[in-house]
């Protein structure tokens, strides 16, 4: 039996405490021990309340510690936990493995999505990223990853801040673009749900081809005329100015430029 | 029964002919008469040998000439078109309905959605935006459209003008940041599929939320230290480019800059 304790009540941790719940039904190999948080109301409703709890000097001896607050929190809770010799790890995409303390092994527990207060998610479709320092913690780490998700990957370092990175370009920019297309509907009186199936579409295309072959409109066929127009047409600078690096990025096809 | 012909034979022209086939089916008040394309081929294997012809003066009149090639070439087919007091639409999104020649009545059928070679696609979730001059060609084209999908709208030259920028937003230039995204993956040996569930989870989330509601991300949160650690981290001034408009953007929250 491994026993885990998570460090946190934020978006992240909330998502945790249920999928280690969930997983507990079915697994007998992963214990949920603990959790910490400095206000219990946040996560009374998701744990039995004696496993609370608020200090971090009360956390029991447990196999792995996940630590999921904010990233500047990271490295001094990791340094509070009073235990020594323990598998600690932080569920950051941008900080390092060693920001963590020395006085516990380390290691990474990414999972890569974008986790919704309020909304269900079915966490065995999540890709859990690990990553850690011998051979016996990545066993370890990848069993727990394992109880909880069917996509279980070895990443280290460089690569998750490669993929954090990839992750802002295809969830945040690609969520501000939405943002835009709903500006530019409302602007002229037309519902932004008119455009919901080309953008379930748009995603459905690139499981089958690469983005690179799924790339159509204006730029891909270099219609100038089309790209004019539209530059004619869009009165906020601030769209303008994105229409047309994108418009260029696509011209060049993303090469250096 | 409404008599309709499809003049083209591109990506647009063979998903409508299919829609219209497999509605025949289930609807008698629709038939699809005729095809025009200049190379047979293209076609042969959607409809029967003797309904397409190569030839516009080969046309046999109809009540409803869907003109689906290039934005370019609409105006002078439909000149060419060798009867009179038709109904003459076009399916594109950024030319007006005032392009089409005069010796017919005008329309426009603009679905709105990518169409990909050897991609099926159930069209009855493809919005058509329509637009017309009367009343009685509202009726007739609403008819036709409804044969087809279930979402039917009247869109006006300036609204699908917007919409039509709008979907270059959401699905080009989204379709794009993926293509950046897959890059990065790439030039850190990580495979882009990992991102995949991140990618239709940002979509399931507009579902719930406004895309503005649905922002998350270092810009959203103004956490400048992750935005300046990735930025010193991309090499490709193209995408550094790229990363810092849109990052700028969301921490304008998309104002006139």
């Amino acid at each position: 039996m491994i026993k885990v304790t998570i460090i946190g009540s934020g978006n992240v941790a909330q998502h945790l405490i249920k999928a280690f719940q969930k997983s507990e039904v079915s697994s007998t190999e992963v214990q949920l021990v603990q959790v910490f948080s400095r206000q219990v109301e946040k996560v009374i409703y998701l744990i039995d309340e004696s496993k609370i709890c608020t200090e971090l000097s009360q956390l029991l001896e447990v196999d792995l510690y996940i630590i999921a607050v904010s990233d500047g929190a990271i490295s001094e809770i990791s340094q509070q936990i009073p235990h020594s010799n323990r598998l600690v790890v932080h569920v950051s995409g941008s900080v390092p493995l060693f920001a963590l303390s020395n006085k516990n092994r380390k290691g990474v527990f990414y999972p890569l999505q974008t986790f919704t207060a309020n909304k269900e998610l079915d966490f065995s479709n999540v890709p859990i990223c690990i990553e850690t320092e011998t051979e016996i913690d990545n066993h370890l780490l990848k069993k727990v990853a394992h109880s909880l998700s069917e996509l279980v990957y070895e990443i280290d370092t460089v690569q998750r801040k490669a993929l954090h990175i990839a992750a802002v370009f295809v969830n945040n920019f690609v969520n501000h673009l939405y943002k835009i297309g709903a500006d530019i509907c409302e602007e002229n009186a037309v519902p932004f749900d008119i455009l919901y199936p080309l953008i379930e579409e748009t995603v459905n295309k690139i499981a089958l081809l690469s983005p690179e072959k799924a790339q159509t409109g204006p730029a891909k066929r270099k219609d100038m005329a089309t790209i004019e127009s539209h530059l004619s047409f869009l009165e906020n600078n601030n769209q303008k100015e994105i229409y047309q690096i994108l418009t260029q990025s696509i011209l060049a096809n993303g090469k250096k430029l």
